[in-house]
């Protein structure tokens, strides 16, 4: 037994951990900051999850040039600059930045996080102007937590305190940003995780391929992979305290919570929507059917104009080719059922059911395909004129 | 040596077929009609392309019920509603409206195609009233071609001649709907090729493919396959007159500019982008990177907004998961040298040039992946309000 307690504020929980951010003036308006940092006081084990995109920007790369399980006690993050497709000279700058910055602040093996627009060298005497105005013993989580938003309308911080059955207790906290649906080329999502639990580097790579294929794998991104994204888990090991599953639990409700917190922010949208397939043949076309769902525009667009009409959905399902069958076919808004082989057309009072449901802020989609027992549940959002203004506009 | 000379018109071109539309009440504006035909005076032999949808409409499996090789004179076509996802019913219904057909005109096989919404059998009255007011003599390929438009904003049906050496010629003429960029659940694909060359059927069955693959399946359609997608060729051999090459050059053609017109006509588009990938490692890679650039919302709403920053291009070919490198690659918008290792950053005289390119019509973007020599090009068009207005509000 354990219990998780939900904490104000975020990063500043976690004993050791230091945050904070500066505006170096890449962000013209300055209404917050551009550059952030997250420092541990001592080494941190970290493990990460990075962009499946074939050109990895090159904070990425330079973070697999250090030695496999190294530890690291800095992380500098930027905004507004995503320092992706900028070659070797972009790791370059990465290097430079980090001398620099070990010439202020002692520092060991520190890693980089960038987000912003595709094809721009980092602008170097900004950026390390920062190491002039950044008070690295600060404890600062929300200059830091809005000094990484790009399109977000809204920081997302979150910090649990963990306690144990024995009477130990450990913190976990994240900052995060991402422009919710999708937004791969400019909008990266990142997510910084800090503990003071005392876990094991095995236990940290496990655990957090885990939390991301249950959180942030399963939010809608159109399969348009950023150059950048990013979660790291940071472990300095300070609180003496650490249960598995515990730990497990509040990683998974933290990442969870933060994903959310990203489709609720997508870009133009209104609806949180989760797609459950349940019934298919396997667990790989429960998530390919489950995914089309999510990322499907016709879907996202009847969403937006509230239409109740199942046959986009059933459409979508047999597009991605997975087995399914319109006799075993399920189909429910939140419990209402709204297709079965022997309800196929609307009638008035399950329409207007059915608007009801899709006129809430969330609802439930879910589809038995009705073959076996593999079930897969992805979490999308609408797609409205909004969407497409900011992406027409992003960059001027 | 053969000369295709594009004809006026349409499907009243070709010797011995007769076509016309009525409304029957499906449409209820009445500015055009809601179910045409296309019918041969002789039987046909028919070659087909369907969707890959695993739900076929019940129009499919009806044609699918037909033995193999299977001769007929007769297509009948509406709009307003697929007939799909309506289960053993809506093939049920097709037999009826053509038993109803045949006794009031001598058919032989008559196939059926249908588009609209999803999940409503066919209103079989209104349907078969178009027996008493259709003429099965006319020649109207205007009428028919806009019986069959949903959101298509204009007709789509050309005709061309064929004139070869040996003095002899034939025609091939289509009619074609299909409201753009992406609209599977509603706005279906459907295209109807008559010819009188004198064809024989291992050779339809070949071309029809080909010229397919070359066309509609080139055209942005996201993945999000329509249950009701159709390609038919219908040939009544009356010429006497037939080249292999010809004849594949003609189909390719017809098909490709009505393909073409398609994507002219998208759902709120008002740019025609063609997405060459060459220098792949395989022919495969080439056609993936190729599809993920003109499905990406990101590429689609930069179209929208004569975005020039090629950092959503690239992150999109480095998202599908092809083998690429970012010191090979090189991006061009027409002649336009837009990325390459040595030019990344854009200077302002080329970002005035690629605006010049990307506020036309029409403009072209080859990324050239520097590995090998595979090579596909597919056609995209923008993403803009008006896609997502028509999209959720399409039903209502």
């Amino acid at each position: 037994m354990f219990k998780i307690v939900e904490l104000e504020n975020g990063l500043e929980n976690v004993e050791g951990f230091y945050c904070g951010a500066t505006n170096v003036g890449m962000r013209p308006d300055k209404v917050q900051g551009d550059v952030a940092f997250i420092r541990s006081n001592v080494p941190c084990d970290i493990s990460s999850v990075f962009t499946s995109n074939t050109f990895q920007a090159a904070p990425i790369k330079h973070f697999q040039k250090y030695p496999k399980d190294f530890k690291t006690d800095f992380v500098l993050i930027n905004a507004k600059n995503a320092n992706a497709m900028t070659g070797e000279k972009g790791v370059e700058d990465i290097d430079f930045i980090m001398s620099t910055l070990s010439k202020k602040q002692d520092v060991l093996n520190p890693v980089m996080s960038s987000t912003g627009v595709i094809g721009y060298r980092l602008p170097l005497e900004k950026v390390t102007s920062a190491f002039d105005t950044l008070d690295f013993n600060s404890k600062n989580s929300d200059d830091a937590a809005r000094a990484i938003m790009t399109t977000d309308s809204f920081k997302k911080e979150l910090a649990y305190k963990v306690e144990l059955e024995d009477g130990t207790s450990f913190n976990i906290a994240a900052i995060c940003k991402g422009a919710g649906m999708i937004n791969p080329a400019m909008a990266t999502m990142l997510c910084f995780v800090i503990t003071d639990a005392d876990i094991p580097k095995t236990d940290m790579d496990a655990l957090l391929l885990g939390a991301t294929e249950q959180s942030f794998n399963r939010i809608s991104v159109d399969g348009d992979t950023s150059t950048n994204d990013t979660v790291m888990l940071l472990a300095n090991k300070k609180s003496n305290s650490y249960n598995k599953e515990a730990f497990a639990s509040a990683l998974n409700k933290i990442m969870f919570e933060l994903a959310m917190m990203i489709l609720r922010d997508g870009e133009g949208a209104n609806k949180l929507v989760s797609f459950e397939v349940k019934g298919a043949k396997t667990l790989e076309e429960a998530r390919k059917a489950s995914m089309a769902l999510s990322n499907s525009l016709l879907v996202k667009t009847a969403l937006f104009g509230e239409d109740p009409n199942w046959g986009r959905i059933a459409s979508t399902i047999g597009a991605s080719g997975i087995a399914c069958d319109d006799e075993t076919l399920t189909i429910h808004y939140d419990d209402l059922l709204i297709y079965s082989n022997e309800f196929r057309e609307l009638d008035k009072a399950r329409e207007d059911q059915a608007y009801t449901i899709m006129k809430q802020d969330a609802f439930k989609v879910t589809c038995d395909i009705g073959l076996s027992d593999s079930s897969y549940t992805s979490y999308g959002c609408d797609l409205s004129y909004e969407y497409v203004k900011i992406n027409a506009e992003y960059r001027t």
